[in-house]
């Protein structure tokens, strides 16, 4: 009896083209048959943002990190090319007449695939964001967590 | 009998000294008698362009790419210290004092080891790149085959 | 009788953030009991640097690179949201508050541990670095020994 290959992606990036990397990466290896978790840290965290502004009690520099980085996946940049937001939006046009998925759909993909999302509780504290911000059905752990699933994985990448 | 180890890298990054790092672990890799795969995706493909220009047939917004894109490994650009092209070109002087091999050479070298080359056809589509542009004696395929690979390999890398 | 799990990162990047992450895992590889190595390449090796200036016989190109670069782990700049090294003082601000421990601490830790820093020759070389400017009781070695490594790794990062 062959247990499953695991797959475990840490997503560091807030940049959109590498953020679809690594839910292409996700799901391909969900559809494989691999146990997946994606482990969100510092501006990675960024992509399960929701995109409605939520009400939450917070700091003076934390508002001002929640005002500066991307609200949820639709709306972060390109890692080059992004030309104050001209490059991700080339690259939507061109992803929609491929009939390429764009991010927000990938992520809901892996969702319903099982894909398992994590959000680093260290870095939500660091750049002050809140449970309630976060997307539904995801889970929070720390590093410990990681390498638990890591140090059994098959695949493991940083991205 | 022991099978061969594998070394797997995704060369997602565009830059010269990230696709430096990944040809010269690969190159090591095959060295060690390791199967190695770079597979190339995202601005990582440009390192596979012939620096020529190779005329095909394209929309706007792939002319528009194919124009904004490094042309082949010899003009990208330094991830740090770019300085509008100083940064590199500057790498470049101090790698011929030292006798290191620049970029272009590596990859060759890799082609001679027999480091199988990939390019990614999704990302190819959506940056409007064609094969007639790309290196002679590449492979390509999608993210099905680089998780085959990446299941059995033993170091997996993201660059 | 079971061996240690090994755990290796090759740390690239020179952002405060990167390698801060890879400080984390390592950390917390170490406290689950892996063997882990951090190999320090390219723009990494400015976290090993000694925040002193140390006198060394250097050629033109290296002394305007050394002096580009950050010297040592707490002079490093952010992946995002630099703002012109405002960025940092955030995050090192808001870390103060959480009780996170800062880079330099992180490193020391590290060390403490028993973590391996390996610093790479060819590209010390390459950006003019001398063993005198590096901190004490690291390590010297090339992509052969990572490699070495890095085979027998079940957790294997580039970052």
């Amino acid at each position: 009896m062959s247990e499953k290959k695991k797959t475990n992606i840490i997503l560091f990036s807030g940049d959109y083209d590498k953020a679809m990397a690594a839910y292409i990466i996700a799901n391909g290896a969900a559809a494989y048959d691999h146990d997946v978790t994606i482990f969100h840290t510092f501006w990675g965290l960024n992509a399960l943002r929701k995109d409605e502004a939520v009400s939450v009690k917070k700091g003076f520099i934390e508002k001002m990190f929640a005002k500066l980085m991307p609200r949820g996946a639709n709306q972060m940049g390109l890692s080059k090319m992004n030309f104050a937001g001209f490059g991700p939006k080339m690259i939507k046009s061109i992803m929609k007449k491929h009939n390429a998925m764009p991010l927000p759909q990938l992520i809901e993909l892996a969702q319903e695939q099982g894909v398992k999302l994590v959000a680093c509780t260290m870095t939500m504290d660091l750049l002050g964001l809140k449970k309630e911000e976060l997307l539904d059905g995801i889970e929070y752990a720390g590093v410990a967590a990681y390498l638990a699933d890591a140090e059994e994985g098959q695949v493991n990448l940083f991205i």
